[in-house]
């Protein structure tokens, strides 16, 4: 009996989760589902984005179905206690440094980019961001008093990015494999030019290729990078990079998809525990009204039984059935097109059911 | 009479300041050039990227005019003797806090752009980047044994990110009164959510904010701010952030324009002295083939005459030569489109030298 915590949290959340969980049930699998507040609506209850029975319920499971967090309402609220402290304390609580955010251009909804059709059709990207280290958790950060650069003596504000040899070796691992399974081809990302961490990273990088003949190797700087998803997306297979460099490309190449609303994210640990989540956020100003696209956190369901539940068959199964149901011309108002039909939240998590 | 230290650099470098300077001398104005080498061709003739000579020169102007710098076969040299420290030195010696790069859709080549053309029909955003703090420049860096974090004694490398109040607040100041002279909206973009140096931007940018009633402030975090850019550019009209941030995004605008080989750019001190260049690099696969295009060049040389050498005239003549030739239908291989006629380097340049 595999164990899920899902976590729904705030603004669509609730809504989107319900329909996964509805997917789940009518696959009859052997699994224990507990629910726990998180972000928001958990510092609404308890007072704290990341309560300690919601975090030790996580790390008793198998696999965490997180849903969105996060609201303008808690913005003036001092960091610590925001709703996107959840996210980054249970990465670092689980330990999940590999967050696998595939770039997948759905062919029936190829039309709703951004870019001209011939640029996106087919495009098929993963990009696999490192997520427990960099400049989003190093020591030492603050406010203090210059004491050198441009102004000394003046107000400043400081944090530290860092990446160290075993971080740098276990992602460029995870891509080297995860890129055998593809087109055998990784792009790294770096800012080796200007940073001392990211030439580490690129030398890093360039060493463990070493064990990897069978796949190629080449290396981009970040500003390039953000330009080639623009220019040719489809030259990419895999895309692996640091924590803040990964934040940045992989929601640019998420919209450049146009399916932003479809596409499933999964951060994994060296266990094979893993935080399975939709790229897309908690969307506060549609919130309740039954509109959201549902169909990244289903995926996202999906990647959680391929990766942590061992069970691949019920993956295909769910990606089987949102094809179909996109081939069938359903549509969420986010990829509405002319002549499909728009569909509710819960109309579209029914079809799902329906088709699985 | 007014002294500009012309810097040809690298790859394309030469041949793009040629036409520049075609243009220049075709305005016959009262200025002093003086030719220094940077770069890869400074280190072949003096064994470093910046040679004191080329530096004393560039702050003994009122404006650097610079082609493009670097080249692969300088990729192996240790950092400090690689071509783009020579840019990184410059902006660094000579204050230039201030980089100024518009994302322009240039009327006639709308086509020429990855986006669907009613995404960026009409476009004109400016980006303004601050170019001499951040995590460019931020001591301490190097490599080290951990001590704390997830393997500590293990090898890594950081970086310091910072910015200090005096420095945010100035170039906050050039944001909110560049957009006064367009169209009054500031896009402040920033990692608040994660990083203690982005919390201190956001508030001394909103503090600054009070002195400018007249302008509309914003404030995105810099995921979702490379997520709009391609989802609707439109929107924004004056977007300002850090040296990384800015790096990356101000490179995903441009090449979303489809006129890459178009946009010039500005960096400035407080002193009004300049470095002018074209957004793209030295291009050395395509270098000494006369198929380069000299245009961001020319207009980079049109932004010096109206930024630090208070010639707006001379800028307007340059742009509206640049404008006509782009309506006459003449095109570099760049942007060459069916039915207009592909031209030479030389060519492009002896059209703007007669239409000035
Ligand atoms: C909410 C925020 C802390 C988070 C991040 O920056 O990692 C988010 O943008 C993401 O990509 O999951
Ligand atoms: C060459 C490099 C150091 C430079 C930078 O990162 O600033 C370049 O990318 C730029 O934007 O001018």
């Amino acid at each position: 009996m595999k164990k899920i915590a899902v976590l729904p949290g705030d603004g669509i959340g609730p809504e989107i989760m319900a329909e996964a969980l509805k997917v789940l049930a009518a696959l009859e699998l052997p699994i224990e589902l507990k629910q726990a507040p998180v972000g928001g609506a958990a510092y609404e209850l308890h007072g704290h984005p990341l309560p300690e029975a919601t975090l030790q319920l996580a790390l008793d499971s198998d696999a965490v179905l997180f849903g969105a967090v996060g609201d303008w309402k808690y913005d003036t609220l001092e960091r610590r206690l925001r709703p996107e402290q959840a996210i980054l304390g249970l990465r670092k609580a689980l330990g999940l440094f590999a967050n696998f955010r595939p770039a997948i251009c759905h062919a029936p909804l190829t039309d709703a980019s951004s870019l001209k059709p011939e640029l996106v059709a087919g495009l098929d990207i993963l990009i696999i961001r490192e997520l427990t280290g960099d400049i989003y958790f190093g020591q030492p950060r603050g406010r203090r008093t210059a004491v050198d650069g441009h102004f000394p003596g003046a107000e400043e504000a400081f944090d530290t990015m860092r990446y160290s040899r075993p971080e740098i070796e276990r992602i460029a691992h995870v891509a080297f494999q995860a890129a055998r399974k593809r087109n055998k081809k990784v792009t790294s990302v770096d800012k080796a030019n200007v940073l001392e961490t990211f030439q580490f990273w690129k030398d890093v990088v360039t060493e463990v290729h070493a064990q990897y003949p069978d796949v190629a190797l080449d290396h981009m700087y970040v500003d390039n990078a953000a330009m080639q998803l623009v220019k040719a997306p489809k030259k990419f297979d895999v895309l692996v990079t640091g924590n803040m460099f990964g934040d940045i490309l992989s929601d640019e190449a998420a919209m450049l998809t146009g399916s932003i609303g479809m596409l499933p994210s999964a951060s994994l640990n060296e266990r094979g525990q893993g935080l399975y989540e939709p790229s897309h956020g908690s969307a506060p100003d549609i919130a309740g009204k039954g509109v959201a696209n549902p169909l990244a956190t289903i995926l996202s369901a999906a990647m959680m039984l391929r990766y942590s539940l061992q069970n691949p068959d019920a993956a295909d199964r769910i990606e089987a059935a949102v094809g179909a149901v996109l081939d069938a011309g359903l549509r969420t108002a986010d990829i509405a097109a002319a002549g499909a039909a728009t569909v509710s939240t819960r109309e579209m998590g029914d079809a799902v059911v329906a088709a699985v």
